[in-house]
């Protein structure tokens, strides 16, 4: 019997279509593979190609917008929004619109091109977060904006444009809607219990351990109980915090530890699946603090979202949580520590 | 400069941007082509293989779940929800879960497996709304539904896993998240203006012209002001109704000539892409009759949703509206009549 399963922080509800069950292997897609053909401008000496860096981790002294850098921070080249302007807020009749101001960068999280995110070292994986936390707190400086979204597309399925391994970061000047309706069911269900949603799920999950996947000093991996996708993973903090950027330093290797632990142990299940991930963190100006807690959501692309999701909201999703962390968790992968 | 626009139904915004500007040939897309290879269950003879018929237009008085039908309705084989059962809400933990009871049917819309609903007969195109009404009508009556949700997944990419051209009809116990934020969203506009959002854009559009796509007595086609996708377009009915089942019969027909107009621009110009299309239509229990407006949501399916469209529920569009209506207009296609 398929189940109706609510999301208890945005209230959305996913089929979880038991009747259609699907183990890993029945998904048909395509492995991501580096291919490294062609001309790429995230590669050493191409550094050129890429408009001027906006931060780069360097352990040689090397000069700016040359080789040497570890990790790069660049402005995305087509970027989505543009730094530059006042918002300029204006009707057109019943209609709203305002300039598209906003920042979108790009971090390159290696100068080696035939590397992914999940076989990076851990302190490797440490230092893009590091690189996330350092552009969200100059960004936070600029009064313009309301948010800062870090987000990653692997692979072509994922939206990816180029292969070599890179986050995405886009400031706004409006909380977006997606996480308006996640600060609003925290708020609500806080205000009920006087607790924070995600502790009491973190709580729940640790004591049942069925959606559990992993664990370590800082963080647990779970599949939440309404996925929209198979294979959804979170990956969120023991400790209550709202914002990303204020993590403590020993944080940020937990995260990278865990966030290995899991890219691996999906390219293990999944077979290198695309995949994007969003950092859910609170909003600038007013962080959510008791109420909102920040974590990763990860989410393969296994699926195809159609019409029945864009008309409704709902996601049907044919593999059960339960049964996603326990492939995970059966996987064969590495151990690795600090 | 690239543009922030907000829908003022869902309050959703977009990002129009005009900078990576995109023309019809800029989209890398594979073509729908119906390919007719291998088995098919919506064919003529194959009726055993779908689940018992629930409707079928016949006018040859042929048997039930034989040849002869020009229209069939039947359960969907694999369903993602159950007819029978009780809802069973239950708590587990800070989580809420109810059975997955709804209905789940699809409307075989000819039974040539060549033709696309682009191509069918306005008169035939008719029969899948009356079709559509039907059901609706039919299923209103059980009181465990809250909403009815008509849709389409035309193409692989989608969503569709046969190319027989087919709509689906799904019914709900909840009304779902996306259909709830647009009620609210136009109840918001009419308490404060006592006017409903969807007439008010119909009179801007009609004077402005610059997204009007297509207008006949009943209908008019624009492509909204806060497009997610690109040629995203809706067909909205000019007498103000909340429901799409209630409409008189003339409407019928109406709708018949500019979904096949528009879906005929749509392939022209776009080389017959795959796409989604939705009927947004009040709830079952409550219909919103001063507020909300019936409408058709069509979304070619031309680009990727990645990581930002995940985190935010903004989009990023490449092409402007006024852009997309002006290749749609100057697209040359046949005229058809009642």
């Amino acid at each position: 019997m398929p189940e109706l399963r609510k999301d208890p922080v945005t209230g959305r509800w996913v089929i979880i279509s038991t009747d259609r069950a699907k183990r890993p292997s029945d998904f048909v897609r395509d492995r991501v593979e580096i291919r490294g053909t062609g001309f790429c401008p995230f590669c050493y000496n191409n550094e050129s190609k890429t408009p001027p860096e906006i931060m780069a981790y360097r352990s040689d002294g090397s000069a700016r917008d040359t080789p040497g850098w570890s990790l790069r921070v660049v402005p995305n080249k087509f970027p989505a929004l543009r730094i530059e302007g006042t918002l300029n807020r204006q009707g057109e009749g019943v209609f709203d619109k305002m300039e598209g101001i906003g920042a979108h960068e790009v971090i390159i999280e290696t100068p080696d091109h035939r590397k992914t995110l999940a076989i990076l070292s851990p302190r490797e994986i440490e230092d893009v977060l590091w690189a996330f936390r350092d552009r969200i707190v100059d960004l936070k400086k600029d009064r313009r904006f309301k948010y800062v979204l870090i987000f990653k597309n692997h692979g072509d399925a994922a939206g990816a444009s180029l292969e070599h391994t890179h986050s995405q970061l886009i400031a706004l000047p409006v909380v977006p809607k997606r996480v308006l309706e996640e600060l609003e069911g925290a708020a609500a269900y806080y205000h009920y219990k006087e607790r924070c949603i995600f502790c009491d799920i973190i709580q729940q999950e640790t004591q049942s351990g069925i959606r559990m996947t992993a664990e370590n000093d800082a963080f647990v991996a779970i599949q939440p109980f309404a996925p929209r996708f198979p294979f959804e993973t979170w990956i969120v903090p023991k400790v209550h915090r709202s914002s990303f950027e204020e993590s403590a330093k020993p944080e940020y290797s937990q995260l990278a530890l865990i966030l290995k632990d899991i890219l691996m142990r999906l390219d293990h299940v999944l077979e290198k699946p695309a995949y994007n991930y969003v950092i859910h963190t609170s909003p600038i100006p007013e962080p959510a603090d008791d109420c909102y807690h920040w974590h990763v959501e990860i989410m393969p692309k296994l699926t195809k979202v159609a019409g029945f999701e864009w008309g409704t909201g709902f996601y049907i999703n044919p593999t059960p949580p339960e049964e996603a962390a326990r492939f995970l968790k059966e996987a064969t992968v590495p151990v690795y520590s600090t």
